[in-house]
């Protein structure tokens, strides 16, 4: 069976970049560009080019780059931002604006003190201006998760017949439930005259932890398109995560989805952002975390070490992390000590087993982690006699 | 319409302390467990007793403090296991035993090399044991995730005859999607002889981002108990976030769910069991993280200035931070450097702003984020006239 691609728009260098004290340099975002290029991102939305000087260069710069990924800019609905915008987008090979304007009624009314007709107004004379400039538009509905299912619909339907090629339906607040998120996709589908001219994508945010699941969603539910972030960084909770949408349809091929992604430079792309923007990955991310692929629990090392199946569902070195690695603590089983014992040169009899295990959870008991050093230590206190295999 | 309770399993003592390095002595568990106590949790899974001395006495010390909750020991389905738990858990008011065994036929033929009949055996002698000590007993179906539903309903019902009030089905593996783990609790819930003799609760593994939506999944087929740690930690990518989860079910109160959480005591929490491991809370961690409230670029400032709701959805005082923080960086617009720049005393007229702006974005592409004290700096070097309101 032919899979069915779903494209991945990064938007580390646009609304990931939006995190307050991790500004990136132009060099930085270069080089950043380059490597989302080679991972195989199709669309990178390098900046906002209207928002400041630096952000007009970098865009500027990495169109120039940018060899096989679509570059994107992003802009309000307002005439100014699309001419700059596309300015700025001018030396890319494929060039995308977009462009959008707030759909929900919090919006409409708080932010813009308009009304709905105008609304769709500004939204199709935004799009049809920048389709003036380049054929690729695509078009946010901003806070298109509290927006009611059939304005957006409309909304939708007059961008499409404006010329947008795709349909951004960003969860802005980070509000929605997966069934929730992936419903409203449905309707579109089912309900916007055209939606076949368009791509349908996702944007959402993570304040409640959800991004992840309700890309996923919208995705099952027909859209075509994932808006994301390396880590997942992002303004608060941040955006979507890459490398979790990535390895979800990877590891559910019975969806029948999947992207152009080269999983192998997931880590290594992670560890960068992580060093040239200053933010952190905690151990327990998701995929690309310090401990992602570490087993601790005697329990599930045990399982590990008859079956590597048994409690990893994926093999790291398809995320480019090298090795599980199995971590000694007061946690771990005998199995666990007898595996790593047996690789720093001791084959254990049961017995021995025994009698070196109470005396590595004495040590366990004491320190927070059991290093090949240690376990020397430890079968020496055991005073039994050993030999060693070597 | 009163509220359905969903009771909350935090494991952040057991589940979540099985990370590589994280070990806590037992005056740190205490502290933690008179905290989870403060907060509302239903049950505080506070060791694997059998696992080392260490383990023993801290979930004796904490039975003895703990004054609300249910005190929850773990064990394998093996005698010694069962009869250790229960030693450790006779100070508590409320305690609880959790055995179990791996039901999938990854773990029936990998890790127990046995068959279907045999494991049942062993499940119901293991919850019958338990209930020689106990009455509260809590079963779980390892690997339940990957476990055929028609098999896990029989293990299931096994275990509900021989007394078990509690039914745990964990996605051991976290390789679930939300539907899938849903489904699973929709057809345990109407397979199951005597389900409404037992709690069924979610456990969910993180390893592809997705354990909070799928515990939310299984809360809405049926789970009345979600098993989860404070930020999430545990073994690889960790658990379900406590967090995440309650402040979903209070975030949609047309679910009909909530839990007995007090959540403004959750950011205190997680900053406490941060300190404590010394695992590090990323800063787009979905509620407790530290950016999780702020708002850096311009467009979303705007609105958040204008109206708090256009972008957050859950007032940061709810779960226990103070304010939403404005942090000023090159993407910020004019509205918020008007907004920070009133808060230090300075009341700018449009033309005022706009020079001021100029000179704002020439420091915020130099420098990650300005402060107030950059922002008299700025105004001083814009070379206007301007009067201080102060």
């Amino acid at each position: 069976m032919s899979k069915d691609i779903v494209q991945i728009f990064d938007t580390t260098l646009r609304d990931g970049e939006q995190v307050p004290g991790c500004k990136l340099d132009k060099e930085e975002k270069l080089i950043i560009a380059e490597r989302l290029d080679d991972l195989g991102v199709d669309i990178i939305e390098a900046g906002f080019p209207i928002s400041s000087p630096g952000d007009y260069k970098a865009v500027f710069e990495i169109a120039k780059i940018v060899k096989n990924a679509t570059v994107c800019g992003l802009t309000r609905a307002v005439k100014k931002d699309i001419e700059v915008a596309a300015e700025a987008l001018k030396p890319a090979k494929r060039p995308r604006i977009h462009t959008g304007i707030g759909t929900s009624d919090s919006h409409i009314l708080h932010k813009f003190n308009s009304n709905k007709e105008a609304i769709i107004e500004r939204a199709v004379n935004a799009v049809s201006y920048a389709k003036t400039f380049v054929e690729d538009v695509e078009f946010y509905a901003e806070d298109a998760g509290r927006t009611d299912n059939e304005f957006l619909a409309r909304v939708c339907e007059a961008a499409i017949k404006a010329g947008a090629t795709v349909l951004n339906i960003p969860d802005t607040t980070g509000y929605c439930l997966p069934e929730e998120y992936g419903a409203k996709m449905k309707y579109l589908k089912e309900n916007v005259t055209g939606i076949h001219k368009a791509t349908l994508s996702c944007h959402c945010h993570n304040d409640l932890g959800l991004a992840t699941a309700n890309s996923i969603a919208g995705v099952i539910n027909g859209a075509r398109q994932i808006e994301c972030t390396i880590n997942g960084i992002g303004e608060r909770a941040g955006n979507t995560s890459l490398e979790e949408v990535v390895m979800i349809l990877r590891q559910h091929p019975y969806l029948g989805i999947d992207t152009n992604i080269n999983s192998k430079l997931l880590y290594d792309t992670s560890q960068m952002v992580s060093d040239k923007m200053g933010m952190l990955v905690q151990p327990n991310k998701a995929i690309v975390g310090a401990n992602a692929f570490a087993h601790s629990s005697g329990i599930h090392q045990d399982g590990v070490i008859k079956n590597r199946e048994t409690y990893e569902i994926m093999d790291p070195a398809d995320v480019g992390v090298n090795a599980s690695s199995i971590v000694l603590t007061a946690r771990s089983g005998r199995a666990a000590l007898a595996y790593r014992a047996k690789n720093v040169g001791y084959e254990l009899t049961k017995t021995q087993l025994d009698i070196v295990y109470q005396e590595f959870l004495k040590y366990a008991d004491r320190q927070k982690e059991i290093v090949d050093s240690d376990i020397h230590e430890i079968i020496e206190s055991s005073n039994i006699k050993i030999e060693s295999i070597s």
